[in-house]
C-alpha cells in the first residue's frame, strides 16, 4: 500500500502454472548434488553415487550351513571317528577318508570333506576308554550338501549395489560384508528457512497483539526438511522490508545452502519483497500455481558464481497449510532429486473416499486426508485386497492447520462443479510413510487365489 | 564342544513359538518408556504423552481471508472512501459506516466492519485532488464473508493434539500455532548392539583368515535401530567366552540401554554363552521361533533393580539375513511400543506375487521381496487399483544378504509343500516406506466410479 492506497498486484504479471507443469519445471532446474566419500555406516539413508563391487567372494571359504559333521560323501552312512572340530580360527586341518569332523554353522569345511550331515541325522556314540569319540552318520549326504560354496552368496567382482541405490540397513550390511568401508554417496541438501511478515511472532511470545500470529511455518518447514533427510538452517523471521529479506538471502548464500524456503510475502498484497528481489538477483520461473490451497507459489534460481553453483528459492505462501502442502508438492521432489533419488516425484496411489467432497470449479484441490488400509465394502472376511480408504481431515480452509493433522495423503480433487460422492476412487499423493498407516484388516498370513 | 566332542544342545530345551505368539509375548513384556518434557521442535517424530490444548483461540482476532476491503455488509455496493489500511501491528481503528478499509490476507478486521470484499470485486478509483482515495465496491457482501471468526480454526481450550499422536511436521506447526512450546513426549528407546563370535572380524579387516567373516550384523542393526528413531550404542564384538558376553551385558546396563541386541551364539552349537547368562541374570521367555529364516531367536528380560527398570534382550541369529528379518519381526514392534505407538505391529498388506515361490513344509517363510505399485494384469488404462506386486529378491538362503537388497516387504509364505504359483495373492509385512516405492502406474489425477 505504502502511500497510495492502491494494492500493487505484481503476482498478476507472473504466469500461472499447473502443479504437474510446475513440478516438471522445478525438476528440470534441479541439479543432482555432488558425490562425497563417506565411511560406510554414514552412508545410511543416502543414495549411492557409484556401483559397489565385492572385492572378494562371500563366503570366502566353503562354509557349513548346519551344525553337524563334515564328511566325505562317498563314505556314506556308518560309524566314524570324530577326527577333529572345524571352527573358524582353528588352524585348518585335512579330513582323512573314513573319519568325520564336527562342524558348526558357518564353520570352514576341512579339505577332504565335501558335504555336511546335520546333527539331527547323526547319533553321538561317545568314546571307548582311550579311544576317539565316535558318531553314527545315519544319512547318505549328496556331494555339496549343506555346504555354501566359495562366492555362492556374492562372487568376487560382482556389483552388489548399484549407483542410485538407496542405502537402508540391509545395504549397510552388504557394504560391511564385502569390506566396502568407504563409499561414494550424494550429499544431502542444505535447506534454509525464513519467515517473513510484520505480523509474525515467535511461537513462545507471551501475548499476541491484535493482528499478530505465532510463527508456525518456520518450525514446521524445518521439521519437514529434516524429515526428508536434509540439513536445515533456521533464518528466523524477517520483518517486512526489502533490506531484511535481502539480508536473509545473502546469509543463505554465505552459509552455502542449496535451497531457500521463504513463507509469506508472496500473495497479491503490496508487501511482496521476495519476487522483486529474486528478479533482481536471479530468475523467477513462476509466481503462481493453479491449486488449492497455495496458489501464490514462487520458484526462482539465484546464481552463486563464487561457488560455481545455484541457490534454488521457493517462495511459499504464508498460510501454514498452503506452505506445507506446497512444500510436499514442489519442494520434496526437488530435494529428492538433489540427493539422488531416481524417481523424485511423490508416489501416487488410488484411494476410496470415505465421505462426499465438494469440488472447486476454479482450481484443482489437494485435499488433506488420512488414508488407512481397509477391506473393501462388502468383501467377505479373508478376501481383503488391502484397499486404501481415505477420510478427509475436515474443513480445508488454508489457515486451518488441523486439516493437516495426521494427514498422510493429498487427494487430487479435480477442478469441477458439484460434489464427489463418498466411495469414489481418486488418485492421491502419498505424504508420509504408508508403512505406519493404521492396521489394515488383512488376516494373517493369507494366500488368496 | 569344549573337550568332549559332543555338541551340547541347550536350545533344544527352549520352547519353539510361532512368530505371532512370539510377538505378542514380546509386546506383553514391553513397557512404554516414560514421558519427558521437551521443546516443541524437539518433539518432532516423537509420540505425545499427553493431550495438547489450545490456550488461546486461533485466529485470536477476526481475520481477512482475502486481499480486499473491510466493509459493513449493510452498506452494499457503491463508491466509498478508503478510510484507512488495516494491517497487523497498526493501532486498531474503528470503521465508520459508509467507509471501507483496505485489508490484506490475514489482516485484522476493524471494529465496525463485518465482511471483506475481495480485490477482484472492486475497482480502485484514485483520489480527487485533496480528497480521500476512493474505491467502487461491486458486490454485495454477506455478513461474515471472507472473514475468519475468532477461534474458527482452533477454539480456546480445544484439544488440538491427543496423547498418542505422532508428531510430524504438521503437528510441529500446530504446536507452534497454539504456543505450546514445551510438550510431553515418550522417550525414544536406547538400543545397544553386540556381535559375538571368534570368527567375526571388523568390516575393515585387511585380509580374512580361513573361516573368518566380516561383521555385517552390527553396523546393519545399528542402522536399523537408528532408522526406527532409537538411540544406538555400538558394543563391538565379544569373543566367545562367557566373561566377554557378561561384560557386554554389564556395560549395556551401565549405559542405561533399554534393549540389548546380540547376534551369534544362539544356535544349537555349544558356543551359546548368551542363554546361560540370561538364565542366570534374568528370565528367558523363549529360545526358538518357528520361522524361516531365523529359527534361533531368544528373548529375555534382565531386571535392573538399581534403576527400577528392566533391560530387554534379543538374542538374534548370527546369519545376517536372519538377524535383520528377526529384527523387523520381533524388535521393531517392541521399540515402537516403547516409544508410544498405539499400534506397534508391522503393517500388513496384500500383494500379488510376480513369480512362483517354493514353500517349506517345515516352517513358514518370511520371503524377502520388492513390492511396487502396479496396474493389475489385464486392467485397462485408467482403471488401475494401485495393486501391490511383489518380486522375490531371489535365493533366500539365510546367509545371502543380497536377498534383503531393496526388500520392502516380507511375504508371509505358509508352511506347506509345493510351489505357490506366480500371481498368488499373499499377505506381506511392510518393512520400509511404501511412500517411496517405485512409481505406480496410476494416471493423475483420476477419479474413478
Amino acid at each position: 500500500m505504502a502511500g497510495d492506497g492502491a494494492p500493487a498486484t505484481p503476482a498478476a504479471f507472473y504466469k500461472m502454472l499447473s502443479v504437474p507443469d510446475a513440478v516438471e519445471l522445478i525438476l528440470s532446474e534441479t541439479a543432482l548434488l555432488p558425490a562425497e566419500e563417506v565411511p560406510f555406516a554414514a552412508a545410511f539413508q543416502h543414495t549411492l553415487a557409484a556401483d559397489v563391487r565385492a572385492a572378494e567372494p562371500v563366503p570366502g571359504f566353503r562354509a557349513s550351513i548346519k551344525d553337524g559333521y563334515a564328511v566325505l560323501s562317498t563314505d556314506g552312512p556308518g560309524e566314524y571317528d570324530i577326527a577333529f572340530e572345524a571352527f573358524a580360527g582353528v588352524a585348518p586341518r585335512t579330513l582323512t577318508p573314513g573319519t568325520v569332523a564336527y562342524i558348526g554353522t558357518g564353520g570352514p569345511l576341512p579339505e577332504g570333506a565335501d558335504a555336511v550331515v546335520q546333527i539331527e541325522d547323526t547319533e553321538f556314540l561317545g568314546a571307548a576308554p582311550g579311544g576317539p569319540k565316535r558318531v553314527r552318520i545315519k544319512k547318505q549326504a549328496a556331494p555339496g550338501e549343506d555346504v555354501r560354496q566359495v562366492g555362492s552368496d556374492m562372487a568376487a567382482g560382482e556389483v552388489v549395489l548399484q549407483a542410485g541405490q538407496h542405502i537402508g540397513a540391509a545395504e549397510v550390511g552388504i557394504l560391511a560384508t564385502v569390506g566396502a568401508t568407504t563409499v561414494n554417496v550424494h550429499r544431502k541438501p542444505h535447506v534454509a528457512v525464513l519467515s517473513t511478515g510484520d505480523e509474525v511472532c515467535e511461537p513462545d511470545a507471551p501475548k499476541l497483539e491484535l493482528g499478530q500470529i505465532r510463527d508456525a511455518n518456520r518450525a514446521m518447514l524445518l521439521a519437514a526438511a529434516v524429515g526428508t533427510g536434509a540439513r536445515a538452517t533456521d533464518l528466523g523471521i524477517a520483518r517486512d522490508t526489502a533490506a531484511n529479506v535481502e539480508a536473509a538471502l545473502d546469509r543463505t548464500i554465505a552459509e552455502g545452502a542449496d535451497v531457500l524456503l521463504t513463507t509469506g510475502g508472496v500473495s497479491m498484497g503490496d508487501k511482496d519483497f521476495i519476487k522483486p528481489l529474486l528478479e533482481r538477483r536471479g530468475t523467477v520461473y513462476f509466481g503462481k500455481v493453479k491449486m488449492k490451497p497455495g496458489k501464490p507459489l514462487t520458484f526462482a534460481k539465484v546464481a552463486v558464481p563464487e561457488r560455481n553453483r545455484s541457490l534454488l528459492v521457493f517462495g511459499l505462501p504464508g498460510n501454514p497449510v498452503s506452505s506445507l502442502v506446497t512444500f510436499h508438492l514442489a519442494v520434496v521432489p526437488c530435494l529428492r532429486k538433489m540427493e539422488g533419488w531416481q524417481e523424485p516425484r511423490l508416489r501416487r496411489v488410488h484411494v476410496r473416499t470415505a465421505m462426499p467432497i465438494k469440488m472447486d470449479p476454479e482450481r484443482p484441490e489437494y485435499h488433506r486426508a488420512v488414508a488407512h488400509w481397509a477391506r473393501p465394502e462388502g468383501a467377505a472376511e479373508g478376501v481383503s485386497s488391502g484397499e486404501l480408504v481415505a477420510a478427509s481431515t475436515g474443513g480445508q480452509i488454508s489457515s486451518r492447520l488441523l486439516s493437516l493433522r495426521s494427514a498422510n495423503v493429498l487427494l487430487e480433487i479435480p477442478q469441477a462443479s458439484g460434489v464427489l460422492p463418498a466411495g469414489s476412487r481418486v488418485s492421491a499423493l502419498v505424504l508420509g510413510d504408508l508403512g505406519s498407516m493404521p492396521v489394515p484388516e488383512v488376516p494373517a498370513p493369507t494366500v488368496l487365489p
